[in-house]
């Protein structure tokens, strides 16, 4: 937990200081960690994993499933369903633009896109594989793995380190540039309503963006307490405060409450919202967070301006090819 | 019912008679109906709604989940899962080259692909919507639709009927030619190995093709009876009359266990294997067949030619994009 520690150090600093709104228009590309190099045969190989129900046990359950990349990189639900109808606690965040994620998972438990592919496979809630060994035993059965994992990886290389490299490689490619705000800051100053612009700058006054700023709205810091300000009206409606977050992982009291802070990219198509799915429109997500994390009350006309710069923040969805997957003859689930 | 009736004595008259096999190979394209002309419009938003979750009362299963353009058009499992982990009776047809079919569903009750296509979406342990309306409602919440609706059928045409119709439209395109088989009967001979060939000739030669003949080796008839001669040792074990067929939806004893002939296409993709995907091989299931439907016994070597056989009959996947379903700002399941 030492780098996760040393971040939430990092954000009580950020968080303490005043923080300038430079706006920031979205990268088309995510860097790659040292040891997983961005290549074409790992992003192919990732699309075919991450599409692929048979990392499931019950062979209904792919990533895509619940972080569904032909829509907002989720599933609009409360909480996911993975195999035999299991629901959870907390809701999908969306798989796209997580590329700029200091850390991953609502709570933030994962360092990167590769050590969080490797958790929903075997949550017996989700994808609900008994081990990783099953997954590679199984996966070595499906012919066509064996020469994609050769391309990608080099020969007899299918792994759990190599899936989710391969998964992870595929995630980053998946980011959503050319929205409004980003053509806006780019200089097409058209790109933004009259509206949109009001509540740009509206999220700047508040001080939204001392937590969510930078390309991703996600920074400057990494963890963030919800609620940080205890308001017994909401917690009595939506329970914000039953799920620990990071404290659930690490169970020290000072993580209670901690939680990554979420992008805003797509923000429009993500709904319902929160960690737990409680809230169901943005409207309501955007004066919640008002009154939950800096103390004030926003009236009507100041959260349908931040609405509507936050629907400023969807992006261009990629053209995908639909990956074939490869078949395994004879083989069967249950 | 008076259609299928006909059909069915159709099928009895071609099984009392020889049928030669004239090896045909698989159309590159499907004929569609006169009211339901192949479009590409219809065909992008019959691929969107195929995919689209938010067909189904959870969000989680959409057409694909079932029946997977990703994999051999199904999903490998003896009986599919709908929503909220739900299971039924009978295994998922394959959707490739479902074009090909006279009638659609194992027991063939329904008469077209648009008719299939309104099935599911309404069934409790499916897809789980409460009704056609409830369908459409949500459809027209979707604000994308509307502009891929108007581009396919005109102005205001969100129906049940239109939305059917684009699915089996892009159903339509779902066909895998050029399989070894395909290349081999179209005149290259080095296509099918000698043990293949032998498969193929063995298969003939034991009257499979009275039922398995033409390009999607699921004609001349349409129904035929399974099992046709009762055998208590694989009844015991499999349970094969158990589900009646069509006879479930007519309850005429003249249709109990009859079932729509499948076709053959790609079946070394799709085990398991009957109607209630209880043989999970497909060595089990040539043995059965030669069993049950045809009173005869096959040594080792003859079932592994025709194996070899049958896996000459996988197909080539066509080349799709992955749809991007249109967003729904604000919309959440549950």
């Amino acid at each position: 937990m030492f780098k996760i520690r040393l971040l939430v150090s990092a954000l009580t600093l950020a968080s303490s200081i005043s923080v300038a709104s430079a706006w920031e228009a979205l990268p088309t590309e995510a860097p790659a960690p040292a040891d997983n190099a961005t290549t074409a045969d790992k992003i192919a190989l990732g699309q075919m994993l991450y599409h692929d129900p048979r990392l499931s046990s019950t062979g209904t359950v792919s990533c895509s499933s619940c972080h569904n990349t032909m829509l907002g990189g989720e599933d609009n639900r409360p909480n996911s369903m993975g195999v035999n109808g299991q629901t959870g606690g907390r809701s999908a965040p969306t798989v796209w633009n997580s590329a700029f994620n200091t850390v991953q998972f609502w709570d933030g438990r994962a360092a990167s896109l590769e050590a969080q592919a490797a958790g929903p496979v075997t949550n017996p809630i989700e994808m609900g594989m008994k081990s990783w060994d099953d997954v590679v035993a199984r996966l070595k059965t499906i012919e066509g793995y064996t020469h994609s994992f050769e391309l990608a990886f080099g020969k007899d290389s299918i792994s759990k380190e190599n899936t989710t490299k391969a998964i992870a490689a595929y995630e980053r490619t998946l980011i959503t540039p050319h929205s409004a705000f980003d053509r806006y800051v780019s200089g097409d100053k058209a790109a933004l309503s009259a509206q949109q612009v009001r509540g740009m700058e509206k999220v700047a006054e508040l001080g939204c963006t001392s937590c969510h700023s930078g390309p991703a709205f996600n920074g400057p810091g990494v963890f963030q307490k919800f609620p940080a300000i205890p308001n017994g009206y909401f917690e009595a409606q939506y329970h914000f405060s039953k799920d620990k977050g990071l404290a659930e992982v690490t169970k020290k009291a000072d993580d209670e409450h901690m939680w990554k802070v979420p992008t805003l990219r797509n923000i429009a198509l993500t709904a319902p919202y929160f960690h737990n799915g409680s809230v169901k429109t943005l409207d309501q997500a955007v004066n919640m967070m008002a009154k939950l994390q800096l103390g004030k009350d926003l009236n009507k006309e100041e959260i349908a301006d931040i609405v509507a710069f936050l629907n400023g923040l969807t992006g261009e969805f990629p053209k995908q090819k639909m990956p074939v997957l490869p078949g395994t003859p004879g083989s069967t689930f249950n």
